[in-house]
């Protein structure tokens, strides 16, 4: 296990990165012959009989995933659903049932509770799941613990297998809550559109079904980072990722929004996550389905290492979001 | 919704209680078709080709369900795991799959999180469960996620359907976890047995299946406390469960233990929690299967209450634990 090795050598989380821990963590997990994708991708694929269960496991951090005092709390219940639900429909699947786990500080406003579980509820009841069950525990830090099971077509859509010459598409929005946050950070109040994208995420639930029947050779939600998560695809499929700004600029925030509050548009497209839009490839000669935007283009990683590249540079930016 | 209603006039979740709050929170849950036994059962049960497939989810937060300085970090994953495998088992299902979500403090030793998830691996891989995915993130509470999934015969073993004259039994030790972690409280530390059984729980993962083969017609874990646990059997059933003391003797921590250090063996028993034997109830006439022991019997609750009484008597000492 050289992963768990190399990691006990690091003193503290925070040494260690997500990324290290990740690794060592997944060197001593056991994993039986009815799994068919384990950790690492949006879901987790367990043997069925005619479609995959899918699970897929997400905490959100007071301070950290969300703050009290910038949204309500049935727009953070929705967000913490949308998260999970969008990770089913990266798989190319459906979600059919929730659990949400409730670490709750003694003095939280119960209303506050009942609102947070209304949103959840909503944004569960729009796609047709369930909230099967869950847990309920006192905690100083408010935390939210939410999995999600579905189902999903064999085979279903991974993070490799994008090939060069792929086209790179997206379906929904990407930088709109990366703007939301940016000028609630600046104690600007508009405009609301983008606010209330940061708010409450609106991914495209019906895009990655759409996107597994049409060939998708690869898909992930973006949910850290366009970059970082499009880095995701390129090393697990050994490709460089070319993504074009021109192209990206359609499904981003409008230009007027970010206009002189200093924030800066292409960042908040380039780096920003929340958004919860599918990212994917297709072989060239497929025809996007409705609501996909071509984006980019899939390149040989030629003699180099898997990277992503904007307009053909190397990207030196921030890529997204890191834990530690 | 009135159950929701009456929540949001209580001021905070303490007031509202947990069990106020979980029945305001699932009035406003959605559950479709394919839910079979949605929240309040031990796991929820969808709807599944052969077999059910079976969820459910747990916290644990430092200082509340575990302490760093009282029990090694193995023993500390392995419990994570095995809580949640015996819920599974209390449905009379199979575990197959975990998922595990963590929030960790920057600063917390990664020798210790690997440590961790070596024990929480080595519980699941005892009965063929996989890890098949998770989430990092930081949080300045430690606090762990498990979700399992497993699958059931149809139907499960609920809580509901005791019946007067049915044979309740218990399978598993009980007290014994309770009897050790009041010794560390005490700062005793024999005898090691004792100890060893709070540190890492033996959960009889055989007798679920074997129960309901047997056709046990209510069954749950013990994790509460044996009155409490025993109380959700007798509300959902409608009945009166009442449990003997000289036969809990037979499951419960030996009489030299606890001897001379102030705790009370019989409180162990009815109260400690963290053990997860199985309770189930049995027809009469049914024979109980190798592994469990009779340690009561259920009588009608005549024109009266549903409730857990022990030797015949009313009991009104502490039941077992809450969360707020």
């Amino acid at each position: 296990m050289p992963g768990s090795s190399s990691t006990l050598r690091l003193p503290t989380v925070a040494h260690a990165g997500e990324f290290g821990l990740i690794n060592a963590i997944r060197s001593i997990l056991p994993q039986g012959s009815h799994v068919i994708v384990g950790p690492g991708d949006d879901c987790a694929v367990v043997r069925g009989q005619e479609t995959c269960p899918v699970i897929s496991t997400d905490l959100m951090v007071e301070g950290r995933h969300f703050r009290r005092d910038w949204s309500p709390a049935a727009d953070i219940g929705a967000r913490a659903a949308a998260q999970n639900l969008s990770d089913v429909n990266a798989m190319g699947g459906t979600a059919t049932s929730l659990t949400l786990g409730l670490a709750l500080p003694h003095d939280l406003p119960a209303a506050w509770v009942m609102e947070f579980v209304r949103g959840f509820a909503e944004e569960a009841g729009s796609v047709g799941a369930s909230v099967v069950g869950g847990d309920l525990t006192s905690s100083d830090t408010l935390m939210l613990a939410v999995t999600v099971l579905g189902s999903c077509p064999a085979p279903p859509v991974l993070r490799s297998g994008a090939r060069p010459g792929d086209t790179v598409a997206i379906a929904g929005r990407q930088g709109w809550s990366a703007a939301g946050l940016a000028l609630l950070e600046r104690g600007v109040s508009e405009p609301q559109e983008l606010l209330k994208a940061y708010h409450r995420p609106t991914p495209p639930y019906a895009a990655g079904p759409e996107a597994a029947r049409a060939g998708a050779t690869v898909m992930l939600d973006v949910s850290d980072g366009l970059v970082a998560d499009a880095r995701h695809l390129a090393q697990a499929s050994n490709v460089v990722i070319d993504l074009w700004t021109d192209e990206l600029r359609l499904v981003g925030p409008p230009a007027s929004g970010p206009a002189g509050t200093g924030v800066d548009r292409m960042q908040c497209i380039l780096s920003g996550g929340d958004d919860h839009p599918l990212l994917a490839c297709f072989n060239r000669t497929a025809e996007l389905p409705d609501g996909w935007t071509q984006v980019g283009a899939v390149l040989p990683a030629d003699g180099g290492q898997p990277m992503v590249t904007v307009d053909g540079e190397a990207y030196d930016g921030p890529a997204g979001w890191t834990h530690f």
